[in-house]
C-alpha cells in the first residue's frame, strides 16, 4: 500500500490534550474506530442541511487543502471527491468543528442536488406516525 | 439488564427492503455496530447546525413518542433526555432521515444554548491554515 502523503499527522494529537478539547485552538479531530469523522454538509446560502457522510484523515486533510469537499466512500471503501463522476461538486466556504472535535461542519457551495437520487438534500422524507401508530416517512422533496 | 420497552422493532427491518431504502415510506434506520444512529439537530428558526449527537433505538424512539429530543450518551453509556439537568430542552418540530437511512435530523425549538460550553452551537470554531501552514482553530464564539 503507498503511504500516504496526508494523515493523521497533519493533526494534532488529541493525548496531548487532554481535558482542553473545547477550548483549544489546536486541531485534534477525534476519528471512530473505523478511523472516520462524521462530516455534515450545510449550504452557504441558506444554511439548509444538506447531507451527513464521513471523512478519514485523508479525505479531511485534502478538504483542507483543495477547498473541495473529499469524503470517504463505506460502501465503496475509497476516497472520494464530491462531483467527481456526479459534477455535483461542493466548494467548501467553511469548515468547523465541535465541542468535542469528533464531527465536522462543511459549509458548502453546491452545484446541483447533493443527494445522489437528484434531491438538492438527502434528507428529503420526515418520520410520522400513520393513522395506525406505526413510523413512517413521508416525501417531502 | 432490564428489557427495553422501545426497541428496533419499533422499525421497521432493512433486511426486507433491500433495494428500495431511498424509495420507501418505510422506517427502516440503519445503526452502526454499536446499535448507534448520528442525529443533527438544527435550529427550527433559522436552519443552523446546532450539534452532531448520536441515538441508539430506544432514544429514536422516544424522540418520536415525547416530541423531545433523548440521545445516547457515548461517554457515560446512558440514555439522555437533552437538557433533563440543564434545561436546554428541545422541542422536536420535525425529524427527518436521509436517503440511506442512515441519519437522523431533528428540527427543534432550541431552550438556551444547545452547547455545553453555553454556547448556541457546538460548531463555534473554524478550522483554518495558520501563516505557518498549520491547521489551527480560530473562536467564532
Amino acid at each position: 500500500m503507498v503511504p500516504s502523503m496526508t494523515d493523521t499527522a497533519a493533526f494534532t494529537d488529541r493525548t496531548s490534550l487532554e481535558g482542553s478539547i473545547e477550548e483549544t485552538e489546536a486541531f485534534a479531530p477525534k476519528f471512530n474506530a473505523d478511523g472516520l469523522i462524521p462530516a455534515v454538509a450545510t449550504d452557504a446560502n441558506d444554511g439548509k442541511l444538506l447531507m451527513l457522510a464521513y471523512m478519514n484523515a485523508d479525505a479531511l486533510a485534502k478538504t483542507i487543502e483543495t477547498g473541495e469537499a473529499w469524503y470517504w466512500s463505506r460502501s465503496r471503501s475509497a476516497l472520494w471527491r464530491k462531483g467527481e463522476t456526479s459534477g455535483r461538486t461542493q466548494k467548501v466556504l467553511a469548515l468547523r468543528t465541535d465541542c468535542d472535535q469528533d464531527a465536522i461542519e462543511i459549509v458548502v457551495e453546491q452545484t446541483g442536488p447533493a443527494c445522489h437520487t437528484d434531491r438538492r438534500s438527502c434528507f428529503y422524507r420526515k418520520i410520522q406516525k400513520s393513522e395506525d401508530g406505526k413510523t413512517i416517512l413521508a416525501f417531502t422533496d
